[in-house]
């Protein structure tokens, strides 16, 4: 182990980025704003992406490709969309390097391989994507036309920070197809309610659903739904967005079907994403000063085994056993390593562990042997047991989903305990400084209100929750009548 | 069902792009040389890449992602590389567009967003990854380190063809590093070895394995191992490499480590991958003028149910025997689909799963119901056979591999028909234009030689096979002596 990671209160950024880059997650890579993930954080992703996969599959969803080019004038033809992305989009204009006639050894852009027409790299495939749909979509028996994509996004970003905020990502994006607004509402909310599941039933995070303020909506959309989820230091993190794309893009691509009454109509859209941005979610939700803390369900290694012993012949005799335990945590499917690696100590293997956030850890020693049990330390409360190997499997199984709720009642706690209802914008300023968290407040529903206290706080809309209770109010900032409140925050 | 696709005698080419394109697989896109993979496409390349991740796996390799884009200097840091990618790279020279001052509604690409160092898209990524390489090996405990990463890549290509050719494609690279040359030697026909057992295995494709001559290596590498795979129109298409790049890349990006002795020295690399090249094997192995035929072990569908029957009330008994037999199949892993819709006749129903390759057509009507049997016929063969719905889903396991062994037997009987040796030029040019398929020569090793043959025959060298028998001759061309055979086809 090299130094002690910095501790959340001393700097909640760094402490973040210690874990991130300690942790194996993840690393800077020579571009900027790009990251390389790195073997255990592609691990973590691989757990994640291959349940939302199924999830998706289970709802009837179909993956495909689409190509990472988007034409410039495909940009073009939704206006909202074209200003939203347009600013933030790495251009390709030329195919072809040369060597540098002015320097010996160096390429340079070769002027005569010019684009016609520059590609920009998809920052989303609604355009390329709705452009295909025109092809396969004729009548309403093509529809509903229910595809994911698995993909590389990459948007310019100025400021970036690894996982969060980064110039690539990885990601899922949905694009949907139906024959009416009513379906392509319904297929909106049911994704949403398929990334809330699975955020808080493998991730163990809650989250507030919602709806976006006109402000803070997708680029091209007519409804953007969102999870947001709460961080250790009072901040906002939207997890997952779905949206309500209304005619938009299929009025861009003219995509048009034939329905059941034997007319022209344009078809209905709805896309959703996550990305790996989730797992910067992820870290700052559960871990704590010695390292991450990573729910089981999702985790690369939910049991990690540390033989303590002296001379080979004990070594030997752990072995056995630990050979033994292991096929019998492996009939279970869960993930167990054996680290008997040489060239540690078993206290730095628990530092190291501890740090990668496996949820459990078992150590095995002579004394142990002798008395038949192993001893049981859990990550997310510290706490050490000795458990007898008999049926270790069993109590393994349990143990982890016992850790999982933990996490998640944990999480849920903070969060619940940070919703605050303010009726004031002195009350609103303090509580965002002193406390953070959720801020329940009446607003006006004007974009302007809601951008002076973006500029004066920095805090947003964060969504207005759904199945929200009607009451009577003033906005916080301009006195004016309000028939909800809605969710204020600072955010990631 | 629409038109007949093209026949292969009429029309090779033709036959191929109708079976792409009307099975489903993948459709042009609206940018340059890029394809669309649909859904039935991309669930086919699912299975394959999920198939050879779980091998890589197996033989100690683990994931990770490293960033889309290269920069230019990284590109020229090792020579040989950058002369064979510079040629066809896309290049990001702005990250911004805005408004066209000069056309109302249109982009323009903002001169103020010039990168100072333009940005290639990756078309392998040695380069980026050995640059990461350098700050996470020190020590010979570092390796060997043992990464693989799915990633999209581009190049730039002036003629495309569906899967075979495309500008941007899917693959897999590994890039591996070792303390010697020996390991990464091995490493590198470890990794041959596992291709070869993936496209046999799985795809029941036979390939011939070899090492490619200095004219036909890697850009980059020391010795390129290859496999080679024949096609029905006797063409060879190269359906993976394996690259033993020496101490190139480490040099180029200072890569030491500090080996037992305690002494630095430069780490050994290999890199190996495979694409979306080898769905357009797949297809043309094996499929005929009817449509695609599948292999069992990666067909998306391998199984499809069309019930045959007149009214609901025979609709209802059918649809509960065919639940209670896909429950039994899906039981045993295999994966069937229900084909119900009512837009279409059976009849229409079974050209289109032919189409489609499914291995396997079950249809059930009324008097099959009578006598407890079920009609199967098998895309391979076209036989038809009556089976008792007794125990059928261990039938159809079994049948299934039948089935996958029967393509194996064909396309190897085909491939062994089709390696012909000569021992003069004009026999030679005989068999490449009358029988096709490998051609086996002597060679006097020259790369002269070999480009003059290349030239006049469009003939490449696809390897030098492994394990070669010595034997003394002359060459076909020079007359020079030659101790080996080496295998030219006309390829893909």
């Amino acid at each position: 182990m090299a130094d002690k990671i910095t501790s959340r209160s001393t700097d909640y950024a760094q402490w973040y980025n210690d874990l991130v880059l300690r942790g194996g997650l993840a690393d800077y890579s020579a571009v900027r704003g790009c990251m390389v993930i790195k073997p255990y954080g592609f691990a973590l992703w691989e757990n994640m992406r291959d349940q939302m996969d199924r999830m998706f599959k289970d709802t009837g969803h179909v993956n495909a490709y689409f190509p990472l080019f988007v034409p410039r004038s495909f940009l073009e033809k939704e206006e909202g969309h074209a200003e939203g992305f347009a600013k933030e989009c790495a251009v390709v204009t030329h195919y072809r390097l040369k060597a540098n006639p002015a320097k010996k050894g160096e390429l340079t852009v070769d002027p005569e391989s010019k684009l016609e027409e520059e590609l920009i790299i998809r920052p989303t495939s609604e355009t390329v994507i709705w452009n295909a749909y025109r092809d396969w979509i004729q009548s309403y028996r093509d529809l509903p036309l229910l595809i994911n994509q698995w993909a590389n996004v990459v948007r310019w970003e100025m400021r970036t920070r690894l996982f969060l905020r980064t110039t690539e990502f990885l990601w899922q994006e949905g694009h949907t197809a139906h024959a009416t607004a009513d379906e392509a509402v319904e297929e909106t909310r049911k994704m949403l309610d398929v990334y809330a599941d699975f955020v808080e039933t493998y991730m163990a995070l809650p989250v507030m659903k919602g709806v976006k303020t006109a402000n803070e909506r997708f680029a091209g959309a007519v409804d953007t739904y969102c999870i947001e989820a709460l961080m250790q230091d009072g901040k906002a993190l939207q997890a997952g967005t779905s949206h309500f794309l209304g005619q938009n893009f299929s009025k861009a691509f003219d995509v048009k079907f034939l329905n059941k009454s034997n007319q022209q109509e344009f078809v209905w859209a709805t896309s959703w994403g996550t990305s790996t941005r989730l797992i910067g979610a992820l870290v700052m939700a559960h871990s704590d000063d010695e390292g991450l803390v990573l729910p089981p369900r999702i985790a690369p290694i939910q049991v990690v085994i540390v033989p303590i012993y002296r001379g080979d012949e004990q070594k030997a005799v752990i072995d056995q056993k630990v050979k033994e335990m292991m096929q019998s945590l492996r009939d279970l499917g869960i993930r167990v390593k054996y680290d008997d690696s040489e060239n540690n100590r078993p206290g730095w293997k628990f530092a190291e562990w501890e740090l990668k956030g496996v949820p459990l850890r078992m150590a095995i020693g002579p004394k142990d042997l002798e008395n038949n049990v192993v001893e049981l330390a859990r990550r997310d409360t510290k706490t050490k047991s000795s458990v007898s190997m008999d049926g270790i499997a069993f109590y393994v199984q349990g143990l982890l989903l016992e850790i999982q709720q933990n996490l998640f009642n944990r999480a849920k706690e903070y969060r619940d305990t940070h919703i605050t209802e303010v009726s004031s914008y002195a009350e609103f300023k303090k509580v965002l400084e002193e406390k953070g968290g959720f801020v329940s407040a009446h607003w006006d529903g004007s974009p302007e209100t809601e951008e002076k206290i973006k500029e004066e706080t920095k805090a947003t809309i964060r969504c207005i929750p759904l199945n929200n209770p009607r009451e009577d109010g003033v906005c916080i900032y301009s006195g004016r009548p309000s028939k909800e409140r809605v969710l204020f925050a600072l955010a990631y």
